[in-house]
């Protein structure tokens, strides 16, 4: 049986995962309708790649999207509605994040806030604007369960978010803003698959691996490609078993 | 050999859990040199209780705070330290707490950063502020290992904090601001025990039980008195083993 062309949205689309994603998606998920590719600022030089890509590409449609701000979500879930018209949304990647570095003694009240913001505050603002989307493709898909290509949200968290292991991970990954914003991130997509299982709205959590992007920097021990390639390996053979669920880029589930 | 009296420090002392505490450290922490009771609002009728017990017992001072401003935090521990003189905090109990019961699809970026702020950015400037004066503790007192009678600091957590067990209780305790910011919490104190090992201070988090207070509503399992009594136990019981661990109110640990 043919599959059905999905519509899927990604934050943070203009550099290092996101733009991996954008890529590898076109071909890895076909048939594909439309990729959304959010940024922050689609007209700046760090969005140059992801717009020559668009120009060739008339499935990509850039989207401006500050996940920090819930107006400018508002904004972008307006603009999208109206590019899917009755369609559905199917897969939304929450991956844009900010990281900041800081040790437990050395933060500030504005890292914390900054990270909480644009890493927790920012996918439930995201997942409450486009959920009436969600529902839509949940609802239109005619299967039977739960998939990525019926109607799902996957948020990219990390290792370091994992408190069961943090006592071994701290001292080489301090990062404590970023840590306790992707914490309160897995409690917050947990607690969403639980409130979006009866939508049938699959909500997971994935970590890319360490990644040499902008963020992971340059030691990180595969490339983007990599990552990205994996992840969508695991994200299309999610089930309704993964719903709420902390998987890494292999597939394994990591302790919270 | 007899114990060395001790200054312990409590924030929202002003009513429930944490005036529950201030009068029951009177009598089982005993030697105790100061009680500081920190809360917001010292002069406000919610602070009345409080005020009438200090009249009436010099070991306790009553301290402007409010944990959700590092201004107010910054100022409370200069007054604090003259009051100290030359001696250390030895014990720092974080209960300051808001709490926002709603869903995630009600919840709104003000619940949520009202949490945060409060629940974890306020632990967090408020263990960095009286770092100082726990360190002068745990170097004076003699002892070796961890305790509470040499320096430590206990964060009043949640059952509800743990991601591990959310899908069992979301549906009855949906409080998603509340939640994420206490699994943020959860990881500050793990990495903050990481960090202040060196030093000898021991950090933990505490889950009170489901207390019949103004938080926790009046179809609580147990009274604060009994929830305080069975803490203030398990506190004194606590050793470097405990350091990072997140146990309730019985000394069992519960899941991250």
């Amino acid at each position: 049986m043919a599959c059905k062309p999905i519509n899927v949205l990604i934050t943070g689309a203009n550099r290092g995962l996101g733009l991996e994603m954008v890529k590898q998606i076109l071909t890895t998920l076909r048939p594909v309708s439309k990729v959304f590719a959010c940024c922050r600022n689609p007209d700046g030089e760090k969005a140059q790649e992801l717009q020559e890509l668009a120009a060739k590409n008339d499935i990509i449609k850039i989207i401006r999207m500050d996940a920090a701000d819930p107006k400018s979500i508002k904004e972008a879930a307006a603009q999208v509605g109206s590019h899917l018209g009755q369609h559905g949304l199917n897969l939304i990647i929450n991956n844009a994040a900010v990281a900041h570095l800081s040790t437990f003694s050395a933060t500030t009240p504005e890292e914390m806030q900054d990270c909480y913001r644009t890493n927790a505050v920012g996918p439930t603002c995201i997942i409450q604007e486009f959920l009436p989307y969600l529902r839509t493709a949940a609802k239109d898909s005619g299967m039977p369960g739960m998939s990525i290509r019926k109607a799902a949200v996957v948020n990219i968290s990390t290792l370091v978010s994992s408190i069961g292991i943090a006592k071994d991970t701290y001292i080489m990954f301090p990062c404590l803003p970023y840590r306790a914003s992707k914490a309160a991130l897995n409690m917050i997509v947990v607690c969403a698959a639980v409130e979006l299982q009866k939508d049938e709205i699959l909500c997971t959590l994935l970590h890319p691996g360490w990644v040499r992007t902008d963020m992971g920097g340059p030691d990180g021990e595969i490339d983007a490609q990599e990552s990205v390639q994996s992840m969508l390996k695991v994200m299309s053979s999610m089930t309704e078993k993964h719903n709420g669920e902390l998987l890494d880029y292999k597939g394994k589930n990591l302790p919270w």
